[in-house]
């Protein structure tokens, strides 16, 4: 079998994300208006989906209020160039448990909603696609657990199959892509599916290529997939993803650098995949094309 | 590279685990004096190590006594067959969300200690090895979560290592192994560390091969490792297991058939694994053989 | 990906070979008889598919007299049980250099024949299989090679797709199997395709699980493929072959030993395969399913 | 394991080969001065290897004349600009078969000689490097077999190791890469060895990223290895290369086009790879560094 990388490439901006990276580069953007302009600008610069979460706009602490997600939804939608919109639908399953000595109770921090409060702002907002973080693992914090449990996952993705939003299953590991199958499989969510491999994400998958290449052998034949790795991983994995036959995301969601010491911008990164990809043969498509290949449809978000 | 089989393997029995399986084969033994007994048994039909978990000897449901424990230990100790004891510390770190509708409070069936009492019983028995599940996950339970997260694991692992108890780090998917390389980095176990890759458990790892070969050949040098799968595909993966330089897992823990329609006991699956293991042209080694690959010590329990 | 192991096997005796072992043990046969009655227990013993090659009555080396073949499969047409008869095209391409020193002219033992003298016994003798070695390299001889050349594949298969006998594709790397696919491609071997992958070959493929499951990743969906190891790796490969999702070959043309120091029979090593097998959890099947499952026509030879 | 990309790479520029592609772009030099001349803009372009084949100056006919490697040699050595020289011994290995019907006698373009002519030019000009072609094969030409047997390269190899000049191994598929830890084992090649795998040269090695793993994941720890494929898969594979801890290898041997339609220059095949090695993150090493590395001696050509 010959080499059998993708030869037409959309890349995803993860514009922001819930990550405390706020104080450490001026370029994460806050409020509504700053995300949907950095998400343009992405837009411009070569990114046919941007992948957007919420912060307070004065503190850049992690949010989910829906009007929040409206007004950068709304936006995004009327700026000049056209994007493909991707919301997270990853907030309100975090549990911090206690200390080792008392894992309970649960401790400050624990945001555990329901189903229908997770999707809400997918439902008013509308977005082409969002994201279903498909599974429970532990990150790189001592008390943390991001909670996605079979019985939540069934009943979100029954939702947003219902609303007509397109999910990006996050597969954090393989057991995640596992699961992903599975919710195919009873019908809950649509094949062809799409799916995100997030890799090197502690303690999820680590994103050497032996973990990397056995995830993509367990994309079923037909699915889009993408994928990621974080910091200076990020543009490596650019060509990964290419090379491996996938999509391609980079954003300040997942990296603050440009270089060692150098602080980026979401359009520079943009940019900087763009060379890779294009350095590589490849041709770098844009929303129309996206949205004829996933079956997406744009669509205005509910009246408020 | 040819090849590069275990040729000199050990079989552990995983006699009787956690799930609910008690009422599915008389075979899955509930009392101490049953567990040791079957136990002993496998010791005796070739498993040189024997995993335990205890149960309530009235209704087969798991339980965490450290009276329970003693029993097991001391009954296994005595036998006439001396085999390596491996004891679960996996009980403890079970969260039962609501259901999707209102995930908190949390459900009935929720156990989450603290790190000390999870390893109690491992403090007074004294078992040669002791498992540690190294990471958070959802299993095959629409709204159960397996909690350890990395502080919990960071406090466990310390503990173990100054018990001078062996942790057999389970990896139920590639992130579970990446931290277990991480937690040796840190100081917290010791290296060479002992691994149990568990495949196929959903939602863990697949156990298709592409898989099982990422995670083996992310095991470091010199590590041991072991690995297992569950239900019909015990039996290859005792194949599996040994051609990718592994050790063997077998029980009634994974596993109640023999074949299709016929309830085994652990020394019937233990014997199959022998059967295998041979005509594969490797040999089954025992427990003083595996004392000394693993540099463990038997020990006896603390006086009660 | 659940495990995609083989569940329905059938298993290849590969009853004498080309190889100088006539010496080394007793049970290799050389004359007709002896071929077809070693090939006859190993049908017993459960193989559906005999492999042969024929030898020189007198001295064991190995020959190609179109008489011998047919004395072969007269007998094995003949006997009481029933088995699918596969015999090697492999003879005929076999060319040995000068030294170092003065690679030209060719030496002795070279024996570089048609396409058309190299398929005569296929031919006349109408096996259901016949052997295509798919490519050209060394062996674990100083000046050796196997020499099967793009054209002179090509009108090999060419002339066993005309004869209607089901070519089984040598690979014994991953080239060979590129190239297969090739033929395939071109219209001169009909699809699916039977595959053997042929690991731990000086200096073919090494037999390691990485690189077999390369290969096997690229196996086309649809075709069927059975692998072997050599010597003391022969019955790993069996499990590793199941495991894998294909069929299984053992037999004295790849392993004179049932253990270090035990010389065996053919049929002792099929017996062995099916133990090893049936401990899996798989089923030995018969010739005729082989033949239901491969397209293959059981004929007579023609009339001499 | 986290990614385990190089991110200090060399780039080889192979400036010419042997391949007939002299009519299909102006580019591929011929005479030594051209070669030399483009070897000198490749390394001003940032290669710190030049691997050079000679060329009949009037056709572009392959050529192995020690006159012109001398050339070669001498025009590169006198550059302003400093890179490590790597010739090829890759010619005199040639066997052309006649057709199906009649393989022997060997056909025209038959060009086999003894070891020591083979490196006889190795011997004159003293280049830090030079290639050894580590198998037989066929190519994508019906009669045409590249012709390496085991004991030439133990010979080729023993006179490479008493000239003080590092081979570079041409793995092409798995086997090759099998006996070049053969060659080491048996000493007569140095360990920490120097290897080239080629990929998605017909009919070796496809350069599908799971065959190229297990290529890779077969290179002992410690040596170096570089990697590259053909034509429009040569840019992807300097991406492959590096991701998967290598270096790099393009130029007009390989690969003729920029793009679609437009004939490239070696100097602009270097820059192209340089491009995506630094987007990637990664740092191009020059060739005091590459010297240093591999341990090897910049020394004067024989006097003529
Ligand atoms: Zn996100
Ligand atoms: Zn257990
Ligand atoms: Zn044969
Ligand atoms: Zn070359």
């Amino acid at each position: 079998m010959p080499l059998a990388m993708n030869r037409e490439v959309f890349i995803t901006c993860a514009v922001t994300g819930s990550g405390s990276t706020q104080e450490r580069s001026p370029h994460v953007p806050r409020s509504p208006r700053q995300i949907a302009e950095s998400a343009i600008e992405a837009a411009k610069a070569g990114a046919a989906i941007v992948h957007c979460h919420v912060r307070d706009p004065q503190t850049g602490a992690p949010a989910r209020d829906v009007a929040l997600y409206r007004e950068v939804t709304e936006r995004i939608r009327e700026a000049e160039v056209d994007v493909v919109l991707n919301l997270t639908a990853g907030m309100g399953g975090d549990l911090v448990t206690g200390p080792p000595e008392a894992p309970l109770p649960l401790g400050a921090g624990t945001d555990m909603v329901s189903a229908a409060e997770r999707v809400e702002h997918i439902r008013q907002c509308l977005p082409e696609i969002c994201t279903l973080d498909c599974g429970t693992m532990n990150f790189a914090e001592a008390d943390y657990v991001m909670v996605n449990t079979p019985g939540m996952l069934r009943a979100m993705g029954r939702m947003m199959t219902e609303l007509g939003v397109k999910p990006e299953i996050e597969a954090f590991d393989t057991g995640h892509l596992w699961y992903a199958k599975e919710l195919v499989r009873e019908g809950i969510l649509e094949a062809p599916a799409l799916v995100q491999l997030c890799m090197g994400i502690p303690w999820g998958a680590p994103d050497d290529l032996n973990t990397f290449m056995a995830m993509v052998n367990n994309v079923p034949e037909g699915w889009t997939f993408s994928a990621f790795s974080l910091g200076r991983n990020q543009m490596p994995y650019v060509a990964a993803a290419v090379l491996a036959g996938g999509n391609v995301r980079v954003g300040l969601e997942d990296n603050l650098y440009l270089e060692k010491g150098v602080l980026a911008t979401n359009a520079q990164l943009v940019e900087r995949a763009v060379t890779i990809i294009e350095n590589m043969g490849a041709r770098v498509i844009g929303p129309e094309e996206v949205r004829a290949r996933l079956g997406l449809v744009k669509r205005a978000p509910l009246p408020a």
